[in-house]
C-alpha cells in the first residue's frame, strides 16, 4: 500500500472546456506506472471552475458544454453577489453542480478511463485564471 | 488494508434512469462482506451516460429526474456537435454535469447508503447501449 | 495505513445552502490531524440534499446558489411524483445532479482545501430535516 500526493497548476485559460488529460498524465507519470491497482483523485481548489470527464475527441463537444453551461446557470438569472462581474455568480453554480473533485481508479499502471473519455477543466471565468489541482494517488503497488 | 477491482457490464437499456444497487452489490457481494470499514468507487467509463444517488422506492421519481435533465439540458440548443443525433450532445452535457465516479463508504461488509438510497444509473442515448463500470474496493478486511 | 469512520447528524434547516467546513472538521479533527496524507470522503445518506464545495465567505453566494438551483430544477415542471408536495421532487432532482458524496484530499493532517473553498450542505426541502453525513478518512498517518 502506497501513497503519493503532488500539485499542478494549469497556465491561464480564459472561459472554455479544456481537454487536460495528459496534461494530468504527465504531472504523475513517474508514479502512476508503479501502481496495480489503486484510485487517483484530482481536486481543484478552485470555486468558479469544474473538473469533469467528458468526449476527448471532439472540439465541438467541448464549445457545446461551455455553451449548454451557460443555459444552466445563465448570466441573466437576479443575482445578488455581482461584485466581481456578470460571470462570477454563474462559475460559482456551475462549479458547485459540476464539482472539483474526479475519482479515476488506477489499473496495470493507469487511469481505467473509457475509450472515449478525457478530463476537462472547465474555466466559468471571462478573465483568464491559473487553477491549482492537488492531484492524491495510493494503491498497491506491482511486485517486482 | 486490501484492495478489490472487478469490471461489470450493465445489459443494453435506452433511455432512462435505472436503479441498479442489486446488480452493483452481486458484482461484488462475495468481496464486499470481508470489508469492516473502506471506500466502494463505481467508475462509469462512458460520456452519456451517468451514475448517481437517489430515492430507491418510486418508479415516478426515477421518471421525473429523466424528464427534468431534458428540461436541464434540452435537445433544442443550438448545439454544434450534432452528427451521432439529436440526444447526443445533450448526453453529454448530462454526463459532465451529473458525473460518472460515486464513491460510496463500507461500513461492517456493506454499502452505507441511507434508507432510501440507491444507485442509478442514467442512460442519456435514445438508443440502447451497453455500459461498463469498474467496481473498485478497499478498506480494512473484518478480523477473524 | 489508517482508516477512521465517523457518523456525523447535522441540526435540522430548511431550504438553503450552509457553510459547514467547520462542523465536519470538528467531527474529526482528532483523527484528521494524525493524517500526512490521505484523502477524507463526506457521503450524505439522503436523496433530497446535496454536499458541493464552494465560496466560504459571502453569505450571499448561498442565497444565489439555492436560488439558482431553483433555475435547475424548477417546482414548475411536470412532475409525476407529487405526494410529497411541489419542493420534494426538485429537491430529488438536484440531489442527484449536484451528489452527495465529497472527496477532498489530506494534507499534513488538515483537509487541502483552496483558499476560497468551504463545504456547502445544501438542504432542498422546505420543511427542516435532520441531515446525517458518514465520514470517512483513510491515509498514511505521520511519523513520530
Amino acid at each position: 500500500m502506497a501513497w503519493s500526493q503532488v500539485t499542478h497548476t494549469f497556465p491561464p485559460r480564459s472561459k472554455g472546456s479544456y481537454l487536460v488529460t495528459h496534461e494530468v498524465e504527465r504531472a504523475v507519470e513517474g508514479e502512476l506506472r508503479k501502481y496495480k491497482i489503486g484510485m487517483c483523485n484530482i481536486f481543484l481548489q478552485h470555486t468558479s471552475a469544474s473538473l469533469c470527464l467528458n468526449e476527448n475527441v471532439c472540439r465541438e463537444v467541448r464549445e457545446d458544454l461551455t455553451m449548454a453551461l451557460d443555459h444552466i446557470a445563465p448570466e441573466t438569472l437576479r443575482y445578488k453577489h455581482t461584485d466581481e462581474g456578470p460571470d462570477d455568480m454563474p462559475g460559482h453554480v456551475k462549479s458547485a453542480v459540476m464539482g472539483v473533485s474526479l475519482d479515476i481508479p488506477i489499473r496495470d499502471g493507469k487511469l481505467a478511463l473509457g475509450t472515449w473519455q478525457g478530463i476537462y477543466l472547465c474555466e466559468h471565468r471571462t478573465y483568464q485564471h491559473r487553477r491549482t489541482v492537488v492531484i492524491t494517488i495510493q494503491g498497491e503497488k506491482s511486485g517486482k
